[in-house]
This record gives structure tokens, sequence and C-alpha cells, in this order.
């Protein structure tokens, strides 16, 4: 994989689509031997794919496929291989209707865009205006011996590069390589240490239940707190996605309560389906998250079937007026308090109309704490029925990560109450895994 | 600088070292010119060392010094530089005191942090058991002559990698190489496409203004939209910041209207700084982006000073109950429209209490589309004393784009206000650049 931009290796951007092509090659069981980011110029872009190039069968790359001057993968390839660039009109007429359709007039250099190197095969983006391009080549040569690689030029905007590399780089990869996807399993876990994860494993795998390969799988951890994210990966290329199900049994045992799903789905995802299940609404009352609780659940489509809104109480007033918080409360408790997180959760419940009510009140930082009340001291609250819930967090960290884990502490206290009443549902719902299509016709 | 372990080619993790070291670098004047992530081998290690080694003058390294198996950063330097491991017995007892500390018991494997390549210099990890090392390479030799480089190993854990590169790297860098910092400004702009950027300023650049030294510096170009950053990058070490200032008339000029601010500070905060300069409280109203706005504005610290809250108003009944949008309105023009839109902005404002009110409503995807209004029509309106300002836009592409590019194009329709006020300010508030105490003692 190279990522190609001065603002990667700058670090003005994070590189996450290094981080995305790796799962995805994972995923279709390429083997990813190295990852490399180079600057903005003809000779590094060009020097980079040609010593990488003579090692392996694919090279990902990404950016470089923009407009202006310092975007310079195409001309870097079509050097590198000594071929001529060719204008690729119909891509020419795409540009001038995206254009037309956005009132903006098609500059000189935005033609550029239509390049490729001679002998490239166009891969369209539908969501911008830099379409990739697959080159074979072959005649490259590789160090062994035998023929060049496929050099694979996606744009570097994430959006695009995601749909381009799932819709038109894997089929085509696929069907190539004749590529046997890797087994995988993700189990999501919450507000679990991840040594205490690991160390669960590990009684799991002495018990050496022989039901279970153990012995055929690969155990990842990964954490995103509050989040730790438990992946079984097949080692033996025998081993399918069904065989790893057998592992949902005992790790939802051993997990119980702290497992929220299997597979991608998010816990907002989750908690959306799981208060459908139960046909139960929610609204919530944010003051120190500023409304990010209810950007993660809006994150989720047709989150309208359960989700009513919620009010910002940033302020105190808005508190007392829009939430019917007393003053009294207020002044008593402080507005970073249990009563105050319970009465915010109650009242919006009330106020906007809903079954379940959820209030997040908090220090956020990097000012604004005490001693009895250090920065990271949020409360967060569920009111259900004529029963209300309260946890008091300790969050370490920046401004950031309080805000985040707080909003992700309140899902979960949210997900916990609908586990209780029997709605939650931890089911496999995978839909990004690849598409076994792709695969069906390598299968014996 | 080169990323260790499979974790990071396998997309488990996002590697964040490398954006950070990349900032850190940029800061010092080192320009990073490759940025390479090899798997936990010892030969892909060594000669990703060899290879990158003879180009440059600094190699850091992170990852690979932990206690386990497939930790073997620090075997691969030895044996690249043909150098024995030679145990350091401070950190073996530095180690001993961190495990009674914690109640546990220092394993064999443990030891294995204590080793290092003979002739390096420890560097001390106050926060984990993995020290860094240090070690120079001048008889690695360089391929176009002269000595080979410095190679720095930090681990992996960013917090660790952080604290030492700032307290142990740093310092020595900027001694070693007597290291001047590179000057560098970042305009920030909205609304525009990148290539018209550009046609603006190849325009600029035609003119030749002989007071401008344009063939001194690096023009980038940074699309995350609906912004653009125009990065000017000095290519002359003998040209300050202070000189690069020389350019803030003209692009202002030239940008005039779409430029929100030059430095790092995001548009959330240039809004919320305006607001504070106008003496003016604001209150939000989101049906499609359901808090993204509100939580956009509350990243800032601070923000309680002009940011009051909100109402998160998903379901039209919310919208009829908590900001007083008419049932008539929202029939005649339905939910998505010039008129509910403004009538949200007044309406939270009136509600929540605040000077100004800003409202979204609009169809954020993947479903609801129709086609006078399809997916990604987006209605964001101001209000603020007896007028009101709306916006209809249309945004390609997913729903966590449309909402992140609504948010945003509600926050420049604010900016726009202020600016008409003569409330905002574009100047540098750089804050985040090194210390200049690293670079006192090579100034002349």
């Amino acid at each position: 994989m190279i990522t190609i931009g001065d603002e990667v290796l700058a670090g003005d951007v994070v590189d996450t689509n290094r981080a995305y092509l790796g799962q995805r090659c994972r995923a279709l069981g390429l083997a990813v031997i190295e990852g490399r980011s180079v600057r903005d110029r003809t000779a590094e872009i060009a020097a980079a794919l040609r010593e990488i190039g003579s090692r392996v069968d694919v090279c990902l790359v990404s950016g470089g496929l923009g407009p202006t001057t310092d975007d310079l993968t195409t001309i870097a390839v079509a050097e590198l291989l000594g071929r001529t660039l060719v204008r690729d009109e119909t891509v020419v007429e795409e540009l001038r209707r995206r254009f037309a359709a956005r009132g903006r007039e098609l500059v000189p250099t935005n033609l550029k865009q239509a390049d490729f190197p001679e002998g490239s095969e166009v891969l369209a983006n539908p969501i911008g205006t830099a379409p990739g391009f697959w080159c074979d080549a072959a005649d490259l040569g590789r160090a062994e011996g035998g023929p060049g690689p496929v050099v694979i030029c996606m744009p570097g905007v994430p959006s695009e590069l995601r749909r381009m590399m799932t819709e038109q780089v894997e089929p085509r990869l696929a069907q190539r390589y004749a590529l046997q996807p890797v087994a995988r399993r993700t189990y999501r876990l919450l507000a679990i240490g991840e040594s205490t994860v690991q160390h669960v494993v590990d009684g799991l795998l002495r018990r050496d239940d022989s039901a279970l390969p153990w012995s055929r799988v690969f155990v990842h951890y990964r954490a995103r707190s509050p989040e730790i994210f438990l992946e079984l990966e097949a080692t033996d290329p025998e081993l399918s996605a069904r065989d790893l199900a057998a592992f949902d049994a005992p790790l939802c045992e051993a997990f119980a309560g702290k497992m929220y799903g299997i597979g991608s789905a998010s816990l907002a995802a989750r908690v959306v389906e799981a208060l459908r299940a139960a046909q139960l609404s929610v609204a919530v009352a944010e003051s120190c998250t500023g409304g990010l609780l209810g950007s993660y659940l809006t994150e989720v489509p047709g989150v309208s079937d359960v989700f009513v809104g919620g009010v910002i109480s940033y302020a105190n007033r808005v508190k007392e007026r829009s939430l019917g918080v007393s003053a009294e409360l207020l002044a008593e408790h402080g507005a970073v308090s249990e009563p105050v997180a319970i009465a915010m959760a109650q009242g919006v419940r009330e106020r906007v109309g809903a079954d379940v009510g959820v209030g997040i009140t908090g220090i956020a930082g990097p000012d604004g704490g005490t001693v009895d009340k250090p920065v990271g001291t949020v409360f967060v609250a569920v009111a259900h029925g004529d029963r209300s819930r309260c946890l008091r967090l300790r969050e370490p960290g920046s401004r950031a990560g309080v805000r985040h884990r707080s909003a992700m502490r309140a899902l979960a206290l949210l997900w916990e109450q609908l586990a209780e009443r029997g709605s939650v549902d931890i089911a496999d719902l995978d839909t990004d895994a690849p598409d076994p299509a792709l695969f069906a016709t390598h299968r014996r």
C-alpha cells in the first residue's frame, strides 16, 4: 500500500486509508507486507512504486489524483511505465456534467483528472471528481523474476476511496487472483479492561473444549475506550465464518452483560435496534456532550423510528426553561450531580415526549474542575417508567475523550436496561464483510 | 519514520504515531521524506532500516519494543549494525521496581526490555515498561557517501511515544542538528472548489509581485469538504513566519468572504470567537444533523460564554412542541423546507433564549429522498434580529458526509453574518508551534 501526499507525512491528516485498505485486504485474503507514504514528488512516487512493485502482486495506491499541481500520481505511474497519458472523453463529459450541476465552471486544470496512463482501466468515482485507475504493470517485472504488479490508484478522500475499493477494486481483485476470504469474527465488548478480556479468553483456552477450534484461530484485542473488540481470525483457510460462530455461545456466556454485539454494528445501532424491538422511543438531554449523543444516535439510518429528539442544555437556564430542572436542585447539588442528571433525563422525556429519557451532565475540561468534581466527572442518567438510574463517571484524558466516552457510557447504560427487558440482540449483522458472491466462482 | 507492527498493516489500529511524529518533525524543521510501516519480522525491519537509513539523517522508529516474542525492533537494529545486545542494569532495576509496585512478578521475557544495541543511549520511559534508545548508525554509511543516520527507537503506545518524543528526543535533535523551524502558514477557506482556489493562486503568481516571495514557498492544497486548506511552506530557510505573513493581505483580498482564518483554529472556534467579540449568544435547532452542530460548537473550550444550548427536533412534533413551528407550516411546505428551517432558527432563539438562532433541516439519507427533494437536500438558516437567512444545500455523498457538511455550512452562514458586522478576525492564532527555547541556542 502506498499513500501519497505531503499532508500525510506532515501529519496534517491521520492516514486512515491505510488502516481501511489493510482491513479490506485481510478480509480478502491478501497479505499486506508494507505500507509506505511518500511526498508529492513525481520521482519519489515513481521510486516507491518501482521498489515495492518489484516485490508484490498488487500495489494499492491512494491520493494524488486531484486537479492541482501537487497531484502527481498519474504522471508518476505513466513516467515509471513509459506510457503516454490518454484523455478519457467519457470522464471529461462526466466532469462537465458534475460541474454544471453544481453551478461551477470547469477550469482547464480539472481536465487533468480525465487523463490516464495508456492501457489503464478507469475506475469511476460516483461521489467525487477524481476517478481511479487500474494499470497492469507486468512489464515492470519482479525482482525474483516474473511479471510486475497491478497498480491500482484510488483517490485520497476516504469516502471516495472506500466506495471505489468495495464496489470496483475488490470484485476485480477477487476475480483476477481467485481470492479466498479469511474468516473473521468480531465480538464487541464494553466497560471492561483489555487485560481482563485477555484473562477470560486465556481461561477459555485452557478449558480446551475440543468442539472449539482455538488452535485454528488467532485472537486479536483492540481497544477504543470504552469499547474493546475481541477478534478471532481463522489461521486455517478451511475454517469458514460459520465455523467461527461456534465461539459465540461460550464467549457470550463468558462476557455476559459486557458484550453488546457480534460484527460491525455500532453500539448506537444496537441500541436503536433494541429500542425498536421494545417499541420504545428515546429523547436526550445533553450538557457537556453538547449534542454528541444525539449525533451518535442519528448516525444510524432509520433512527427516526425510535429517536424523537432532545435538548442541548448547555447553560443552566436551558436546564431550567427547557427541561424543568428546578433552580433549587441546581443550587443545592450543582449542575454536575446525580439529581440534576436524573432531572434532565426525566425532564426531556416529559417535555419532548418519549418513553425513555437520557441525561448527561459533567465537566469535560480543560477548565471547570474542582477538588470534589475534577475534570472528567460526568453523570449519565436514564429515566424509564418510574425508575431512573445514574452512573458517576471519572474519565481521564482530553476534552474530546471525556465527551466521547460519556456519550458511549450513556448508550451503554441504555443498552443495559434494554438487555434486562430482554430487548437486545447481539447476533451478527455484518454487512461490511466482502460480498460472498465475489468469491463464489472460486469455491469448490 | 518507520512504524513496526502487524496490527498497523492489518488496519487493526490507525497509525496515529506517524501523524504525530510528522507534525513534530515539521515544526522542528526536519523534512519527513518517507513513512513506512513494516511487519514484525526481523529481516523486514532491518531491510527497511538499511534502505531508508542510507538516504536520511534521522530514522524515527516506533513500536516493537515490548516484552513479547513479536517485539523485534531492538534485535533488528543490533543485527543490522553488527552490534551485541547489552543489558542495562539501571533499566533492570527500574523494571523490578515497577513490577513490584504493581504486585506483579518480573518474568524473564521482561528482561528483554533492558537489552539495547551496544553504544546506544537509553531513553527512559516514565509511563511504561519499554524504554527507547538513540543509536548512532554512522557506520551504516549513506548512499551518496558520508555517515549513516541516527536511529531513534520509541515505544508504539501513543502516550509513551509522545512523551518520549517531546521530552527526550526533540531536545537532543535540536541540539545535534542545530535545527531551524520551517516557516509555514495555513489559510482556511470555505465553500470554494479546490481547483478554483488553485486558479486564483495561479493568477496571483502570474502577477509576479516582487514584494511577495512566491518563488521561495511551496503551495499545498488540502480539501476536507466543505473546507479547503491552502498552505504555504517556506522552501528557503531564511524565510521566517513573519515573512510569510506578507501573503496575508493579497490572499485575504483574493479570497474575501471565503477565508475564515489563518492558522490552526477550526471554523467552530472562529465562530465562537466572533460571537464573543460581538457579545452575542447562539442556540441551535437541529433536525437531520441530530446534535452534530452542537457537538462541533462544544468541542471548543470556553464555548459556554456564547453557546446556550438548543433543541434536537428530529421528529416533527418536537419541531412543533419545543420550537413552536406551526403544524400548518409543516403541512404546507414539508419539514425539509426554507420556511421550516427559518421557523426552527427563530423558534430556538426565542424558546431557548439566545441572540442568534440556527436551524438545520434536511434529508441525510440513505432513504427519504424525493424527486423534488433528493437525499442531500438540506436547508440551513440563521435568525438574528429581525432578519433571517437561509441556504438550500444539495450535498452529495454518504449520510455522514451530508451531515458533516450541513453542520459546517451552518457554521459558515453564521460566520458570514458575523463577518458582515465586522466581528470576525482571521488572524493567526497558532499555539501548537514547538517551544522556541529549543532553537534559541542556534539562533543568531
